[in-house]
């Protein structure tokens, strides 16, 4: 689940040309993105934000963070920190303290449809402008125009290859991070970053059929996606009221 | 070197189709395996879990151990965390101290040929119901039927790219936790898990020729290994006296 | 950039000759070479290593690093120990202290040109016996004959998809290492190891042309790189004054 932080609610719901002009904000600004994640997932992470065309900076503890505040232009936290079995413990807990919706994780994953979490989701714009959960169908809640209106936006794509590849999840993670720093307001970067992604599953899928190859041919994929790839294979419903 | 904790014996001499059972029983049961393991091989070892079916969480310091132990159906203990060098110190201590073969090591591995550490292993089998040695043949002694009968299984293929992959070996250590999680015995887990893995290596070796795209070619077959390919490429020796 | 520690001067500047013969010394040797490095390189340094030859041990704190220093070869100390963000820091001290070149970096890397790192690499032989920056085309300078001349050797060669895939420039540090453990100098083992790297990277840009395919297909030229490779492909300038 990745929550945006507090900030300007989006002039409108999302869609191909807000994801669009954000993708190529992204290859023209190479945000610096500070990570702050694990060791099992520090080098995949760096790679895909390298592929995207941002710039990673890796921290794996949280101490020195304080020295990038002052030139990064994006901060991942990935409560993974220091180590996944922690990030499971937390992830437990905050699925069953924060958002009520009790069991289904399993390891560092829950099994979970993402459909599922949209009430949690909502309620969890309390505290953050934009929230998602990633799954067979991605969903996104977030405040639209000046009423902050709450609306849902479902991003369909991806691969059953992801979840069998390690630190995939911690990618779209650094992902939403890069993008929220670049696009016009944390909604948009969030979209932006689910359909990134998704499209590149994609492309990757059509590449490689098991999850050894599949890594490099989404890390090749990351970096090829552009324009005409998003307008080709984005598929982003409707906004509707969630 | 892989020792199993003490257990039950297995009943016969693990073969083929106990093999194959217990390939379809990991498939099947898909089991969460803590890793404690090092920040050079988590990712890949992660990555090797989840392609065999199983799933791994990461955990790279002791003290968290305990977090997962209400749920893991296996735990790995590698004993190179946190360092490779710490490992390379014990495996030394170890090889020199408990099982009295003297020299051999260079790095984290060893130059001895495993047939060499049989007798170390039988010895080992004070403290573990099964052990096994890695190397250009594998060498696995275990305890079979009533009596406990000390039997010696030998596995041949794997590849000569192998050793020239970092983590391969912790993968191996991995994949032992795992079959251990669903085989009927230690022992029978112990000699599935090499089997698969010398299988996943020869498919590989096939398709990759050096040790760059060998690793993702390995990962590859770690997932397409099936009963048709152990009952195709396995190659078990006839159980023998140590 | 690469300091080499205080040692003798090549008995000539660095050519083909002297690259190839280190090349097979590094072949017939296998050294083993201690890593002191972070948890985002380690596992891709490791596999660079192993690529050309060498033997990893990686350790990933400072602590422990007197276990190895009766048996390795050489020691890697890669200044990102234990955060990139600390390496990062460290650089821009670096830089801005030691050397006086100023600005130009941006996370782990410079956007300086490494031409303009000559004079700053000239000042450094006081505390070393070659030094090199790397880039578009790498700088290295070191100290010929008995009167300790000082010479440029410029190698030209590599990828721009070198800064597309984190750890890269880890591992040619690691190349310096082992290098420099069985060249007759340090300034020799400098020149050969990014001759060997710049080689390498012109036959993987060959095979890939995105980052993700890049790095295995880097691995396999690592490993692919021998006298014919080095005589048909490395394209070291005549040596010159800095």
């Amino acid at each position: 689940m990745s929550l945006m932080p507090i900030g300007r609610p989006a002039l409108c719901a999302p869609g191909l040309e807000q994801v669009v002009a954000a993708q190529a904000a992204l290859r023209r600004r190479n945000p610096l993105v500070q990570c702050l994640t694990n060791t099992v997932s520090a080098n995949f992470v760096a790679n895909a934000l390298l592929a995207v065309g941002a710039a990673p900076a890796m921290v794996d503890n949280t101490q020195e963070a304080a020295l990038f505040a002052g030139i990064a232009d994006a901060v991942l936290v990935n409560l993974g920190t220091p180590t996944d079995a922690q990030a499971a413990s937390m992830a437990l807990a905050a699925e069953a303290g924060l958002a009520g919706l009790g069991g289904g994780a399993r390891g560092v994953d829950s099994s979970t449809d993402p459909a599922d979490a949209v009430p949690a989701s909502v309620d969890l714009l309390e505290h953050a402008t934009a929230v998602s959960a990633s799954g067979l169908v991605d969903h996104a809640v977030g405040r639209v125009g000046e009423a902050g209106r709450i609306v849902l936006v479902r991003i369909a794509g991806g691969s059953s290859l992801l979840p069998r590849v390690t630190a995939t999840g911690c990618a779209l993670g650094a992902l939403v991070a890069a993008y929220a720093s670049v696009a016009p307001d944390p909604f948009t970067g969030l979209v932006a970053a689910h359909v990134h992604f998704s499209v590149a599953a994609e492309i990757a899928a059509k590449a490689a059929s098991r999850p050894g190859s599949f890594a490099p041919a989404f890390l090749d994929a990351l970096d090829a996606v552009d324009e005409d790839a998003l307008r080709a294979m984005a598929r982003i419903a409707a906004p509707e009221a969630p």
